[in-house]
């Protein structure tokens, strides 16, 4: 991957350096109000280039990640001065870095960014890899372009202000990534409170989580192929997210993400031979981490119509999944019919004891 | 340069030989008012996969070249259910070609993209090169991205549509071009009269015009450094171009060009050695073929800080000039004092005839 990937718990300095050696023409940083009133603050007495890069700010949450927003940052933007040779720093979550990184890849055709990602999820999952963007007309991440930040600054030093189910959230993604690189490490993250952790450990979990994310990007920046294993949980976790959002009480990504996964292994257990004895210890697991997914099977068809809009779908008339026969063992592609989907469905309520 | 140029005047042809090639899941054709009337029908009767193409129609002219415009080719591929593995065929002047590859590069992070050029102008210069975009809040191209065509398909065959000052407007990239590229091939094009060259003969023009440019992008497709080459004329041509339209009697982009083209070797004259003889016979020849762009003294500060304006001078206090020693001698990052630019102004003047 080109970009360059900074793990450290002294983010101001690592910061200072790497605008130092940009030297860039005027700096804006990019925060919602959420990290304005509880991240900026500390970030603009500790670090230089902060403290004099004009602040542009937007709406928290996935509903503002839209055109009006990012209309609004390039219009800052503009009223900054900013020109080619200016630097976007994206402080925030997952909304902030894709919005933000867009922002910047558009901007006279591309100015350089920084990610500073302030929550777990962000960390592990959406401030790494270039994918940029916005939601539009109703579905998700419909615009953007594939470009990679500069630099990416990660660290745990923010997570004392996120609370345990925005920690929980970021693990689902870390789950997910131990399940598609090894037994071992799949075993190992299973072992810890992730509401717990300190925050030299949990940055030593978040480096081994983005190498694996790491090392299947630079095989596939552009989601050819083996990117599409990133994937896994996400075709039933979408529809799970975009049901609770229509439901009006919205369950967090990675709580989606993990409930996803859990279909997916009962699946891949039918049709990639996962090991049905796994399948079961992993869902009582998520049970006792996550909790579960309510639904009845009225909602089957409604989830399954998601899934058909979902954009990783080649043709609407086939769903396409990324299984696992084993964890660290991926088998992209896989179709399953409406049906199996259904069956899926059965027995993950049956295993939430639903 | 990565992008496939074809020159052919069997267009439909080559068109449906590239798009078996591709495959599509589906295809959009984008289209403005003119095109769509002159253009649309006779490529639908030729062309299978014009013939198939959802058409998307946006208004013409730079002044369409904005946001709103854009969000409804969005949309429009939404409702014409694109996906990733969708082909957009922009089928237009730079307008169209600049807007619809950027709604392309962007849509669900990229789909690929055809350029088909139906101006002189688009053909020897904005359909070719990777720069796409839109105009933003007052400023030209100020949001967009570098990404190359899958293929442009360059043809005289559309240019029967065009009237003269359309076809003098593409000649007038032609021009800068063949300035960049050597005294011969700048001797030939002056001996032409663009209006009434056979479509044959004009394509082999176009593709040595293309040749120059191509081999400008290929060494630089980011606009570091060579590429600022491209931007010869365009300096002060901008300038003319903003100020006629302030005045409400807009001139043509290549028109404002060639202006600024002998503007600009005025300013060589002085500050790179360009023969002044030179600059005499071809301010007289451009003035015998395009006339003039009248202006008074006191005109010279709006044009001035319109220049300051423009997104190519990195900091506001300094003007910024690709200039020539000598047709094919380029002399990158020349600066110029505001009262250096207003002596090429008054000089402008005097062999304006003004």
């Amino acid at each position: 991957m080109a970009q360059k990937l900074i793990y450290t718990n002294h983010v101001a300095q690592e910061l200072d350096r790497l605008v130092e050696a940009i030297a860039p023409s005027n700096i804006v940083v990019i925060v919602d109000s959420n990290t304005k009133s509880f991240v900026l603050p500390r970030m603009q007495a500790e670090s230089e280039a902060i403290a004099k890069a004009s602040v542009i700010e937007v709406a928290p949450g996935d509903a503002n990640k839209n055109l009006e927003s990012l209309s609004s940052i390039w219009k800052q933007m503009q009223e900054a001065g900013c020109n080619r040779l200016s630097l976007v720093i994206n402080l925030g979550g997952g909304m902030v870095t894709d919005m933000g990184a867009f922002a910047a890849s558009t901007f006279k055709r591309g100015v350089k960014f920084i990610n500073v990602p302030t929550t777990l999820l962000a960390a592990v999952d959406a401030s790494v890899g270039g994918k940029t963007g916005i939601n539009y007309n109703g579905l998700k991440n419909e615009i953007g372009v594939f470009n990679e930040a500069d630099a990416v600054i990660i660290s745990s030093t923010f997570f004392n202000t996120l609370n345990d189910q925005e920690k929980l959230s970021g693990y689902g993604e870390m789950i997910k990534h131990a399940l598609l690189s090894s037994k071992e490490e799949y075993e190992s993250l299973l072992k810890h409170d992730v509401t717990n952790i300190d925050p030299d450990k949990m940055l030593e979990l978040i480096k081994s989580s983005v190498a694996v994310k790491e090392k299947i990007v630079t095989e596939d920046p552009r989601e050819k192929g083996l990117r599409k294993a990133l994937n896994l949980g996400h075709t039933v976790g979408h529809a799970f997210e975009e049901l609770s959002i229509e439901r009006k009480s919205p369950i967090p990504h990675g709580y989606a993400v993990v409930f996803g996964i859990v279909c997916e292994l009962i699946l891949a257990s039918k049709k990639a031979g996962f090991p049905n004895a796994e399948v079961t210890r992993f869902a009582s697991y998520i049970k006792d981490t996550y909790g579960v997914f309510p639904f009845t099977c009225k909602e089957y068809d409604r989830l399954i119509a998601l899934m058909h809009h979902d954009k990783k779908n080649k043709n609407s008339d086939e769903i396409n999944f990324s299984l696992l026969e084993a964890p660290g063992t991926i088998v992209l592609d896989c179709v399953a019919s409406d049906d199996e989907i259904k069956e899926a469905f059965d027995l993950y309520r049956e295993l939430s004891g639903e």
